[in-house]
């Protein structure tokens, strides 16, 4: 296979696909940076156009889809028949016009995003998704997967990785400030933030463990509070920002989250369980 | 034993002691609740005072604090003597003061929160929190873990189990705005949320895998960016408030989110890794 741009991520994709002993062809706008690789038994392409003509897989992975078009619009006759799997970063609404752009041109698309940092490339619970045409997914799979073997497909639409991406994104900013700021709290007793952690990790997978229960609920746009309601919620963030002030931690964190509480609690969902919250993040709100 | 307070989460603790085959003696203030805990086995006591003397431990889970004080301050001499284990929820300076009255009168005194619904009372992933002196604690473990296979003791400042309370439920709601966040996001394309949560939980379970090595960072006060730093996050952030505008998605999280990193940058920690964003929690800011 071939492997367009070696920036961190890509010099990290195209080792993982040496270690496995692919033939794997690599070419970068700085050839420099190729040199590692080229060590380990990689083929450096003298031009973009021949490292896409040496394989039928084509894997590029450049800093944004600009960079992509920039490089590949050009060498759309050579790409054609082949299969381009694009794991850039981008929007749903770039991966949609890349695939239009490809099938046009008779390229077959994949569009794949990397949850992982390139250190996490090629193991074995490192997650990537893909969208595209089923039967090339499925027929490439095995390949992908040597990039990190919790490789998942999403669908056929292709905004649906970058969506998963942007996804997985928010929810891990909240995780991460949900942690930081429980962090603060023990903090305040002097416990420290590794002492904390476990008990963190615990509540986190309480939490998730809810989530089917939820999602249910949200398909099915009933939210029956089988656990609490939004507005005892409500009473507990009232707890939880009083608290913060008391300490001198940051309130500012839970006084959002009260403040989306309330909206849902107005739209008439105070006595619906927090899965009737995503009415609140459906609707494109505030500034 | 003897459980004070029969609202949904007293009925449950008492049913656990009673399903387990101890002796447990109940009182509330209305007596029609005790009815069904009375019927498998438990016996009613005439008043709150006779409930205290019929056991060497007992369990209090009311409203709030001001209920507590009310109920037991009276009370003082009968339990003098006998361990008090409050699993009413309040907070951390609530849990201290009593503590000092408790010790005053010769009270052995567990601070306790319950990290579950009523339901959940009584199974083994049950997770309980109690702080306050630490023989008292092993003396009484196993009657408690009846209550919840993962009880947990935290320390002896009576505070603690409050704090992590908070800590937990910070953890919460921000793991389940992300979660509800990323389902809008993905719900733009029709993916129901049924369909999106397992992927939800194996991004959750990513993140969480992180944070002891984040807690390691926050102890020591030194911020390598191993994986991105607050920087790439930032400009990460652009993406998804971009994204979720062209989508008709909730932006205020995701620019809530921004806005929270943004001042770690200002505070000079653009090149730091995520968990240099304690610094933003530890201190109060904002109205």
């Amino acid at each position: 296979m071939t492997v367009l741009g070696l920036g961190l991520m890509g010099q990290a994709l195209a080792g993982a696909f040496l270690a496995d002993g692919r033939p794997t062809t690599v070419w970068n706008r700085s050839a420099t940076k190729a040199e590692p690789l080229v060590a380990r038994g990689a083929t450096l392409a003298a031009s973009a156009r021949d490292a896409v003509a040496a394989s039928p897989l084509v894997v590029v992975c450049v800093s944004n889809y600009e960079v992509v078009h920039e490089l590949l619009d050009p060498l759309a006759d050579v790409l054609a028949g082949r299969v381009l799997v694009n794991l850039t970063s981008g929007t749903s609404q770039q991966a949609r016009e890349t695939a239009r752009w490809a099938e046009r041109r008779g390229i077959s698309y994949l569009d794949g995003v990397i949850i992982a940092t390139p250190q996490g490339i090629g193991a074995a619970d490192t997650l990537l998704f893909y969208s595209g045409p089923r039967p090339v997914f499925d027929r490439h799979e095995p390949t992908l997967r040597i990039l990190g073997g919790t490789t998942t497909y999403l669908g056929a639409d292709h905004a649906l990785s970058s969506l998963y991406d942007m996804a997985i994104l928010t929810i891990m900013w909240n995780v991460l400030n949900g942690f930081l700021h429980g962090a603060a709290l023990v903090g305040t007793a002097h416990v420290p933030a590794a002492a904390f952690a476990p008990a963190a990790r615990k509540g986190i997978a309480t939490v998730a463990d809810w989530l089917t229960g939820y999602a249910d609920q949200i398909d099915s746009g009933r939210y029956p509070a089988l656990d609490a309601t939004i507005d005892t919620h409500v009473a507990a963030m009232d707890h939880l920002i009083h608290e913060a002030e008391f300490l001198g931690v940051d309130a500012e964190l839970p006084r959002f989250v009260k403040v989306l509480a309330e909206r849902a609690v107005t739209g008439g969902h105070g006595g619906d369980s927090y899965a009737a919250m995503i009415e609140q993040f459906r609707k494109t709100s505030g500034g």
